[in-house]
């Protein structure tokens, strides 16, 4: 990797270009000054004690600029950001720069012992920590307003001078991971250990997720097989399928905990204390004092926050549910329309107008779920949320309720209002199909033409510069600075929720729903990796514990599910022929599975505990230790205080003396 | 309180008993003379440290001793335990004896900064925690078998050498909590501050818990009245007072949350670190390895204890519930015959036996619930669970099942078997005034009496030791260790589930349930006053910031008291004369209608936060505090560590100097 800098890093040797900093063009030169000399100097004077350079290009200074760090720097900000790391006993621990001598593979001089991706980290920590002092603005704009402890780089970032900040590839470190990842034919296991190397936690989860879920999801299509292809729709064996599908599908995402948790163990992100966090770049309010840090900074109501979520956006949202359930109602009236012409006419023209209401309604669907997607984001940022968690949570929640609603309303309109079960299942197969097919194309053929053309200009170029070696590190920065920006996995993790719906809610209708979900997931895995490797910048890396509010959702999906496929056999005509004399008898019958069933679910969910006991016992250890340490600590450091405070007292002395009969009052507890 | 002692404290004017021991009769004298060596031995020889007397009676030495501890023993103690107390800035934090002056009310001779419960905590957590260093047994027992870092304590009380530890009362100040508690006639709160001073947090949090209860339940009683006087049994008032209870319980099981969390916080325990838990005295096993701490101590394999609860356990469970059941139809049985005999003879004696059937299966009941506590408490206790926590689950778990059903079984055989409102109305009546008498009798009643016999026995044992000023010491500790031991709030916490049931699983039958719960808790308040102040011996402080799975046995009744309701009101007549075409649409709007609650009731324990918004904002505040303190830590430790081997290493010196251009190396993080 050294080899290929070598040409740029001529007067530095040491300097490692981790981060790229781009400013916007005319950024004035004060402030450029400012912000470097802030980036360099001190801790103690309140800077951030990295290294920065200017990239020089061809067209002189455009810019640029790369953030690098020394070896020391990197390991205290390690320690600072909280960083766990196994030890030389196999154990994680967070890592100390005072015990660093414990740690696995720790060298003074090993630079490797930090992954490029940490260091990447760390700096983007470094740099979002840096704060104002004393600035009341920043220098050369005067409207990009200051004040102490304010994150300039957010501030930058807000007003448009800070135009992206992106960590850099590691060419040869992405080749190897490419190739083991995505570059062989192969039946295998992915990296993941290798992806959370080098794009971090949260998503090499959600690889890991895709690839477990893909695996749990196989039992469910090899038994779903026959069932259609032997059509078997007895009582019992129908039952039989619906049951192992509801109990299967509470058993995989309580195993995903103890998986996550294993991951997340060796990953050292599970042990990871949060980190205080700072409030988001859009959020802002009337300067004040924050009652958690004491520092002065925006402060915005909460009880006004409350208002703006419960009287405007849950009305809008649910304004917004009830208008998709208003352009349902109108497809199937267009449906009804289309099939009485159809009856009236029976030509060429009328049964090619058979398609056009589906066709319609897929559309509106697709535009309805783009233009929420943007309400939703516009309503979430005016909510004004402080914290970035709180934002993506609100934000989560409300795009989730619009794509299920959009996503399943027509099947629960076809399944529970007209009771038709064959429209039922060939409009599962459609969606399910047809939503596969345009996501495969969205995110990997797409992908993989816009990669050639890429591929094809950037060799035409090279070839102009008549470098046909290597690229250099301009070259590697220019064409990365110009890639998409990965914004991270919500549409990836919604694309597989909704694809859980159509697996589970109406499971028992078409059993081939698994079977097709299990192909989308394997190609899907292929397509994402390409798209991770090749189309986008590099993400920071993000440590992470588990996959969050997805775990909710997923859950909740499958009590959902509890509900319909009950409802689906309490309907389906070998159950109704049990009960040929009393409707009341099925349903109560229906009912009481259904309790049952989900009585069921939850204790399962409360007996399986959420983490392997290796995994409990490794924490018990470790909470054990530090308090075995506490303890030490008190008795160590009790004497020489008390040992004072008594030289000072002499009454209080003797009185101890008297106490303790002959004990040694200065030895108390050592 | 002093002036109570002064006549036996003549040599050790500072030494004030806290806490009694008492050793069998007959213990031999090498073994009283190793335990109080190593009571009184310093930490460093792994003594306790604490202070120790025998007490002399006028019979002579009675193998009873009285401990202590100097005021200094007693703080290093309320560091060891993990103490929160009150700071000077109002904040609630660990105490450390380094940083005792911070905390508000500290002062060196002030004797009542900890409390005289939280004194007789910290000494029992030191005599629990004194362990067996090299013996290995204890001296003149050589059947009482030691090994490293067994708890001695806890040997000798399972070898009945030790018979009893118990914490002495405090005269004066149980006198002042008396009289504000249930001394005078007043409406109002209880001193649970004080009843937390002096008895600890887990019994101050039953007493609050069941005063919130009763508070809790007014609006219910309220608003059940007049449904009762005046029969309002149309189907709109009926849904209404019914989804009113069904949503209130839900309410209050939410906001007791949060009035547990200020509560605790005050009191410090909301903050306070789970100790690492010690094996039960019970726990046996081979000697190993404990994983977890790496200490030599019995161990015993998970897995057979899953075999025992899963092989053995449950299935009994299960064969009591079944025949708990049987009991229920025998009863049944015999109630139709005794109907029948009646109906037959019409005779004064046949009117007589109709409630012969009633009584036999109330005392059945009152048996099986006797004898199945027993067998519970055994196969718990064979299960050999290595924490107390775990075995109490487990016990509570099994208790609970089987009282819920034994007590609510017959009343859902008549609510959804036999169909029969008026009967369930009376059954429920009966059941809900019996149960609350007998408990009130055996609470209340039966303890006054004890109180005025056990009165006039001491008067008269005072009057012939001619001293009716005041109680001497040793008067009060034989009187004390005479006393019931309190066996914790288990079976208090289960009469207010049962009462929870009653109110909750039928209301909507009858309205009235919940007036006659708030009246019995009324004087439920005082009855279980009386019996903590003057009944039983004054148990050791206990610390806890919830209620533990007694919350989690609360909600779920609640769950299932909306499944019960929503069938109770489609069985209705007035609901079902709204449906007169078709059960089915009935029986399909209930079961709506039942989802509908049950999602309400998840969003609501969902949006409900767990902590009000000041107790959240001061835990963070806690949370930011230590992480800035960590890292002015890690700022303030480096230069140090780093010059050292900056000193050692020129080299890399050097190439830091060269990194940093300028930067003095060794102010790195300054």
């Amino acid at each position: 990797m050294k080899e290929s800098w070598s040409s740029v890093d001529t007067l530095e040797t040491n300097f490692r270009p981790l981060v790229v900093i781009e400013l916007a063009k005319g950024t004035k030169e004060e402030t450029i000054e400012w912000f470097t000399k802030r980036i360099v100097d001190k801790k103690a004077n309140g800077g951030a004690q990295l290294l920065i350079k200017p990239l020089v290009t061809e067209n002189g200074n455009e810019n640029i600029y790369l953030v690098g760090a020394s070896h020391l720097r990197l390991l205290l900000g390690a320690e600072n950001v909280g960083l766990v790391k196994e030890c030389n006993d196999n154990s994680m621990r967070a890592f100390t720069y005072s015990s660093r001598k414990t740690f696995k593979d720790f060298a003074d001089d090993n630079q490797n012992f930090l992954t490029m991706s940490e260091c990447q980290y760390i700096i983007k920590h470094e740099l979002d920590n840096l704060r104002a002092k004393d600035e009341k603005m920043i220098p050369g704009y005067p409207q990009a307003k200051l004040y102490p402890g304010k994150s300039i780089v957010r501030r930058l970032l807000t007003n448009g001078i800070l135009v992206q900040i992106f960590p850099l590839h590691d060419r040869e470190e992405l080749k190897k991971l490419r190739h083991t990842w995505y570059g062989q034919v192969k039946i295998g296991y992915q990296p993941l250990d290798e992806i959370r190397c080098y794009f971090g936690e949260t998503i090499a989860l959600y690889f890991g997720f895709l690839e477990y879920f893909t695996f749990a999801l196989i039992p469910m299509a090899v038994i779903g097989i026959p069932y259609y292809v032997f059509a078997w729709e007895d009582y019992d064996k129908y039952v039989m399928f619906a049951t192992f599908n509801l109990l299967w599908s509470t058993v995989i995402l309580e195993v995903w905990k103890r998986i996550c948790a294993v991951m997340t163990y060796r990953w050292g992100t599970l042990l990871m204390k949060r980190q205080f966090e700072e409030p988001r770049p859009g959020f802002h309010g009337v300067l004040g004092i924050n009652p958690v840090t004491g520092r002065e900074e925006p402060v915005y109501s909460s009880i006004k926050r409350q208002l703006r979520i419960y009287l405007v956006s849950v009305p809008f949202v649910c304004l917004c549910l009830y208008f998709s359930l208003y352009v349902m109602m109108i497809y199937f009236d267009l449906e009804q329309w289309a099939l009485d012409y159809h009856e009236e006419n029976k030509s060429h023209f009328s049964s090619l107008m058979l398609y056009v209401p589906s066709i319609i309604y897929a559309v509106v669907i697709e535009i309805m779920n783009r233009i929420y997607r943007y309400a939703a984001e516009f309503l979430t940022s005016w909510e004004n949320h402080r914290l970035e968690s709180s934002y993506q949570n609100h934000l989560i929640l409300k795009v989730l309720v619009f794509n299920f609603l959009n996503c399943f309303a027509s099947l629960f309109y076809i399944a529970f209002v007209l009771f038709d079960m064959k429209l039922l299942r060939q409009s599962l197969a459609t969606l399910l199909i047809t939503s596969q097919i345009l996501n495969q194309f969205a995110e990997s053929l797409l992908p993989y033409w816009l990669q050639k053309r890429h591929m094809k200009k950037m060799k035409e170029r090279m070839h102009s510069l008549k470098m046909d070696t290597d690229l250099s590190l301009v070259e590697q920065v220019n064409s990365e600075k110009e890639m998409g920006t990965y914004l991270g996995t919500f549409d990836d993790y919604l694309e597989l929720f909704l694809q859980f719906g159509y697996v589970s809610l109406f499971s028992c209708v078409y059993p081939l729903a698994a079977v097709f979900a299990v192909l989308n997931n394997i190609t899907e895995i292929y397509s994402d990796a390409l798209k991770m490797c090749r189309v986008y910048k590099r993400p920071f890396a993000e440590p992470t514990a588990n996959i969050g509010v997805w775990q909710l959702a997923f859950e909740t999906m499958s009590v959902i599910s509890v509900v319909t496929n009950c409802i689906l056999i309490g309907m389906s005509p070998q159950v109704n022929a049990l009960f040929p004399d009393s409707k009341m008898d099925l349903i109560l019958t229906v009912a009481l599975v259904e309790h049952l069933l989900l009585a069921i679910k939850f204790v399962m969910a409360f007996v399986i505990p959420d983490k392997p006991r290796d995994i409990q016992i490794k924490l018990a250890k470790l909470e054990f230790e530090s308090l075995e340490a506490l303890k030490q600590q008190i008795i160590a450091e009790i004497p020489q205080e008390e040992s004072l405070s008594l030289k000072r007292n002499t009454r209080m002395k003797m009185l101890l003396e008297m106490i303790w009969a002959g004990q040694e009052a200065n030895e108390t507890c050592g």
